[in-house]
């Protein structure tokens, strides 16, 4: 077998001689002098380059000297053991039991604007509830023509939709209300993920049933241990909810709410419920406990803000973060994330002086609405200390806000909702702290 | 612990109590007469409706009495233990190892176009090497004006893209050049997979090289155990290809090339080389095993077409198919998968009489070029035999063609880049069988 592999490897023309030739595969940082670099990158890309290669050669790898694992191997992928570290976490203190916790999306590890399904950041009640899809039913009934039970199945004969969108928790970011609280962004940004969902349009099925003429609102209710039930207005049912199955192409998570969950795109995502099994049709809200006593945010002058649904405008810069601390001087790609409840993405600036001097940062495409975009913005680092923020402005015109001017308007006592301007300040040794800049 | 949950799910609608005190949840087909269907759905789904609500309604579930897992039980999340027959499968007799064969994807299965990483068609000729990022390193040598040799972390420093594309085998139905040979759609067309890539230009990187005025090709090598090789000419480097490290968000998945493999999009996936370790810029093509011996198609006239790289328009439905029989008469989603190497997918035709009469398609968005897109057609099927094909058109004007045009320009000889029309034969009792129609 080896000298069949090596056979396999034999070299095929000089140049590939000349590679195989070499030593140990040292890596490092030679021959700087000899780069040509364009514009303003070249200072910085010199102290930091590439090694040139004729003088390090690298050796063939152990990797090209056996034949790797079959196809037998993963019938369902799994990511690199190099990249173990790249998982949901949770935070101890933040909740009372495991059951009614968060687990956030590792964003400072992330490309593009798709999250993948085992990194979805999930908030659960009453836990994960373990639904046989072949069991379960979607019941929709109260002011209706014809109150109906659909099953999985049926609710997939249905035409479906097949549409990108973000998921936000209203309380994502919400430590942060009382100063810089939680030191990475996986904890101050991690309650988003953002995927394809594939469903039914709930327009589609209301029609199905038919309303009676005094319906204004639906009830959504899961069939976790929790309950959870969230009363949402019918012109929003009736405008872009779904009723999703699958999601990035699968069908849903168990976490996500296997086998159906309510899609309310743009609105916090407790509305969003999860192992959805009942809608019932009424003409005013039902004022759940997620809608009086959570949910809702306590103002100054003693009232709450309450069906507070749509997640305003906001971004934030992925890496560096706390978790990524600058590795070196010279050029690094500066990456965020930015979204809207209200549409599309329409710019997102970037300071590195804690606001100052603000540049345009560069979307990466298609930039849909109430859907994550990716930005990036390049940047070369000159090894002192700096203030990082980006502030995004959406399709209507809104620009994110400072928190001192969320706090003029709702006090300090609210949980949910931020969308404020986060900062990363830089130290001289490179590290990545979360900071309050006003 | 039970008296907490009893609380928890506590009634509180008259609506509610109704709904919780019903018996158990049966299901079924009742209620029929009731419903009110638009349109030409209507007779169709009087046979096979929803369930009447009032005369059923639903027991509360076990899984809503007792609290389910905490955000402890899985880090990284899988999919539903009733998912478990949803994975990449492979086919003993196609290959003479199981290091060098196929796992393909399980298209009936999927929605919208983004395909899970695990659930990504894998190919491999030397089986799935287990490259260590932090010793692996790409050399850029040849005809350029400084060779340099970068390390991973190198790559993550210069402006990234992100992009989607998908990523066909050009063997991807390549059996069914001599009749319909294989049962299943993750058969005849899982070679493919589509996914967000995130990466480095490879323009970027060739201007930081700087090449010499004779270079007109480039080798790329993977450091595999059977260090796949391919030449790529120079024209197609500097336009779209990519150097990815990351797939749908998360670095790319062991068996796609972790750490770095080359995207050359809408070409065929050989020349997409995983675990790149080397591009040497040349004058002229290497032509190496894969590209003489293999990838190319053998003329009736004993010339073989060489160097055919894009992958045609093509389309496929997904389901029904093989795998997923027709359940009842009535209302079902056509769903399908259309794409162009050249392109964007412009339209999708459907004809469910083999070809007598066709209709448009729904695509569903965002539409981009060089990326699957999902198609849907909403039919309602009489309980008769029908015979299903998909024929898509792309922004060039291309139509996918019959297996009798390919057949008459190319022969018999070919196993490669076989685009054509895909039939699926509906039986009257709901089995779907591959045929050959012309």
């Amino acid at each position: 077998m080896k000298d069949d592999v090596k056979d396999r490897n034999a070299p095929q023309s000089p140049a590939r001689r000349r590679l195989l030739a070499g030593g140990a595969a040292a890596g490092g940082l030679l021959g700087a002098g000899a780069l040509g670099l364009s514009g303003g990158l070249k200072a910085a890309r010199a102290a930091t380059a590439p090694a040139a290669a004729d003088s390090l050669p690298p050796a063939v790898p152990d990797w090209t000297r056996y034949l790797g694992a079959g196809v037998d191997a993963h019938p369902y992928g799994m990511p690199s053991e190099h990249e173990a570290k790249v998982v949901r976490r949770s935070v101890e203190w933040l909740t009372a039991t495991r059951e009614s916790s968060v687990n956030f999306t590792p964003l400072y590890a992330l490309d593009g604007f798709v999250t993948p399904n085992g990194l979805c950041f999930e908030r659960h009640h009453g836990g994960l509830a373990e639904v046989d899809p072949a069991e379960h039913r979607l019941m929709i009934h109260g002011l209706v023509d014809r109150p109906l039970l659909f099953t999985v199945e049926d609710l997939k004969r249905f035409p479906q939709e097949n549409r990108f969108y973000f998921l936000e928790c209203a309380a994502n970011s919400g430590m942060e209300w009382h100063g810089a609280q939680l030191n990475g962004v996986q904890y101050t940004h991690g309650m988003v993920h953002c995927v394809q969902y594939t469903g039914v349009s709930l327009r589609t099925l209301l029609k199905e049933v038919g309303l009676k003429d005094k319906a204004a609102w639906v009830l959504a209710e899961g069939a976790d241990a929790a309950a959870m039930t969230r009363s949402i207005p019918l012109e929003k049912a009736l405008d872009d909810c779904l009723v999703a199955y699958s999601m990035n192409g699968e069908r849903l998570r168990p976490e996500q709410g296997y086998p159906i969950r309510l899609v309310v795109p743009g609105w916090e995502g407790n509305t969003w419920v999860k192992w959805l099994r009942r809608l019932e049709l009424g003409d005013q809200p039902w004022y759940q406990r997620e809608e009086t006593s959570k949910y809702t945010d306590l103002l100054p002058n003693g009232k709450a803000r309450m069906f507070t649904w749509v997640m305003d405008a906001k971004s934030v810069i992925t890496s560096p973060a706390p978790e990524l601390p600058m590795q070196q001087e010279g050029p690094v790609v500066i990456k965020g994330l930015a979204w809207s409840g209200h549409g599309a993405i329409k710019r997102v600036d970037v300071t590195v002086d804690g606001g100052i001097n603000w540049q345009t940062a560069q979307l990466h495409g298609p930039v849909l609405p109430k859907c994550l975009t990716r930005f990036t913005f390049d940047w070369v680092w000159d090894g002192k200390p700096a203030l990082l923020q980006s502030r995004c402005i959406d399709e209507t015109g809104y620009v994110q806000p400072t928190m001192a001017a969320l706090q003029e308007k709702r006090g300090v006592n609210s949980i949910y909702h931020n969308n404020s301007i986060q900062t990363w300040q830089i130290n001289e040794n490179g590290s990545v702290e979360n900071v309050r800049l006003g």
